[in-house]
């Protein structure tokens, strides 16, 4: 077996935020991910946690997060406890704290999706052992930054001096907070787009969050909410989002206003065959799925379509992740 | 650890129908579930699959066939991603082709049971890697099929030449479609009697299906709606199955009418006591569980009750499979 | 590795009963556990049952048993099948029996919890394999027992001698039940206080079971519905318990009574930091978990507050017991 390196700054840490990884941690993820990757494709396996346990805690629906965790996991020769919020003792009124000691009283590592963002906070605040922020409410979902990262350096080469368009529901969705936190504040990009129905609008404390390093680096930012052919021939990346229904509540005007601008808009920013003729012959369509019909399935066999790869970077990138924590 | 010889036709390959095993698979199947059968109740492990990821996506309740499935990978050394429909992405509106690409993504193999028939094709059409057809719809259910077949190689000696007797609701009940088909397909059998009550009659399809090597092979058929001292005492094998109710649509007439005519010939087809005082010493009762009421557990002690021995062939069959498919 | 030595006299056995254990079973288990703690937590692992299969059969909610039961089986290098009852034959009106015997096709092990006390015997009746007791509705919970033994002797020394009080919900509380059961059986306590509201006082027929060993031990039984300030100076362990609301019956007039009282006798018995203030400084407050309001946030931090040691501890113990079931 290959002796693989994982990233020293994250042994015993939590995976909590975007932001809380320098560039020379993405680069060394980055590669320790493709190391894993082509290991993985050639057929070997890898033993490095064996004995270890990892147990999801997940307060909401997953498809690709959790299974991708678990399959991480168990590649790297570690278990996985099944814990099931629906059949808990959740169900008996017990606080998210007390969930969380006790899986943390029998795991080395927990993964944790809530609905709530301070629902984070609460569980690292009693554990003790590193947990693995899957998303926190309209939060953040740093380890999707992170192989959305690796998709667009390994589709495209750099990272540094792309252009990307942020498209969709920017305001609930935190896979797009968390992108562009990680990637203003480690990578050169040549210009942001943030393409959003009005009142979806990426949030201002996001942007302020973001403010600093985007005026350092000389990133262009440019709001909008069309996605016109000119904006599209100009993209490295498209990056579209679904609406994040499940966070708006149907009662709350702003809210109801919302949903109604997101549907009126919608046909606008669909990405199909129509608009890709636009686009650049090297440039890539990612999308962090489930995709509603935001995002059309008659381009999934052009190969600019890179979002079905960018699930099984996420395999890759969650075992270098697990594997730097818990190694 | 000894050396069991994979299937080689089934490498990488899908297990989708009945009736695409060869004679030559089927009893090199059946050598190797028992040979894994006497090593692992010599208390042996095997290690095989080590580093493989098997996830199930069952979009309807199963007990044996989703548990025999996740205890013969990991008794083959592999592990198991306990991916549920229930809280995934499917929620937020993801098609069935969309969650296999994703699980596919991350896995060595998938095992797809679904309500729908055609979830099958469209699940293969997308799939990189082999899929485990655990049941589609009213259609098919193939590993049932092989493991029934070992069932009665084990307990009767052979196949050839055996009188069977399919019983209930042959209409919906894929289990008796996969082993008709497989059965005719490779096996010179003496007789089959097809006992349904009105409505419920196996499928003029798959009879039509079977009808070249019903022919070929000089298999009498006699379909019938009693199940006679006569039929009893000729049999080798009773083939139970029960009314598959989650298949039928009270509003329609057509399915009213079929469930009304199951439950008035229900007392006439149920397997007990009084019913097996005609059968041969040698013979077999068998029932892909789980059991309603047309099993009595008044046989449960009787030797000719296989029920129960099926369970476990199941575990074996299984291994058999998921060794010959990822070795 | 080190050699652990499992406890013989359970080779093979089912954990039914508290009071299945002798003396000399249970000082050996809580040996065995703590020598596998300092194992684990010195970063070694353990391999003793690769290759053996545990499966969870659980008809009630469970984040504690479930969860430890399936670290301690993959932390002594087994597997866990992930039976789930929501999502199984259960619901095409499979009978418990029928469902046991399934598992116990595939499983090397099966850990029943049920909502009903007289599930327990109908499985062990079909098992061919051990079952682990998690709890049989107001019946026991021999294993939580067992690591509740365990925290006492680890945080105190010392069983014997020790003033211990039972408070809370003792009627349909089975922690309590097994507790008891198993403390008086073999231990010489000095005495216990059983603290509960009219209503939900400890069962008589638990009672009944315990006397002779009570009386032959010269054990001192207090019964009282009130936590003085004398008890809780007394005691070197306060157990707390929390309503077993899901076990009464709203429509029942004594259980609609039994509720009420014990809303109004909560106050009177929750610990917290002022009532901690006229305990010993060596003393442990004890609860099984889940919490709702008779165990106060505001004494997590004291030193004398076991609770979630006791969580910890029980992974070793449930460790130990599989050990010695299945080694």
């Amino acid at each position: 077996m290959p002796t693989f390196t994982p990233v020293a700054s994250l042994k015993g840490q939590s995976i909590a935020f975007a932001a809380q990884f320098s560039r020379a941690d993405i680069d060394a993820l980055i590669q320790l991910a493709l190391d894993m990757k082509r290991h993985v494709e050639a057929g070997n396996t890898i033993d490095a946690l064996r004995g270890l346990i990892m147990t999801p805690l997940f307060f909401e629906d997953s498809s690709r997060t959790l299974s991708s965790f678990c399959a991480a996991m168990m590649r790297l020769g570690g278990n996985v406890v099944n814990f099931k919020v629906e059949t808990s003792s959740v169900n008996k009124g017990e606080t998210l704290q007390d969930t969380v000691r006790t899986l943390d009283s029998y795991s080395d590592v927990l993964v944790l999706r809530h609905n709530k963002e301070e629902a984070l906070e609460q569980a690292m605040s009693v554990a003790t052992h590193p947990i693995m922020n899957a998303g926190n409410g309209a939060g953040e979902h740093p380890t999707q930054a992170l192989l959305d990262t690796l998709t667009i350096h390994a589709e495209l080469g750099a990272v540094d001096g792309i252009t990307i368009a942020l498209i969709g529901d920017l305001k609930k969705g935190r896979t797009v907070h968390s992108l562009l936190k990680l990637l203003t504040h480690s990578f050169s990009l040549k210009k942001v787009y943030l393409i959003a129905p009005a009142g979806l609008e990426m949030p201002a404390e996001v942007l302020k969050h973001v403010a600093a390093d985007v005026e350092g680096r000389g990133i262009a930012i440019e709001q909008g909410c069309g996605l016109t052919p000119e904006i599209v021939a100009d993209c490295d990346v498209l990056y579209a989002t679904r609406l994040q229904k499940e966070r708006f509540v149907a009662s709350t005007a702003d809210d109801a206003d919302a949903v109604a601008a997101f549907e009126a808009a919608k046909a606008g920013l669909v990405i199909d065959k129509a608009r890709l003729t636009h686009a650049k012959a090297k440039m890539i369509v990612m999308h962090p799925l489930p995709r509603v019909d935001e995002l059309s399935t008659d381009i999934d066999d052009d190969p600019r379509a890179a979002y079905f790869r960018e699930m099984r970077y996420g395999l890759f990138m969650r075992m270098a992740i697990l594997f730097s924590v818990l190694s």
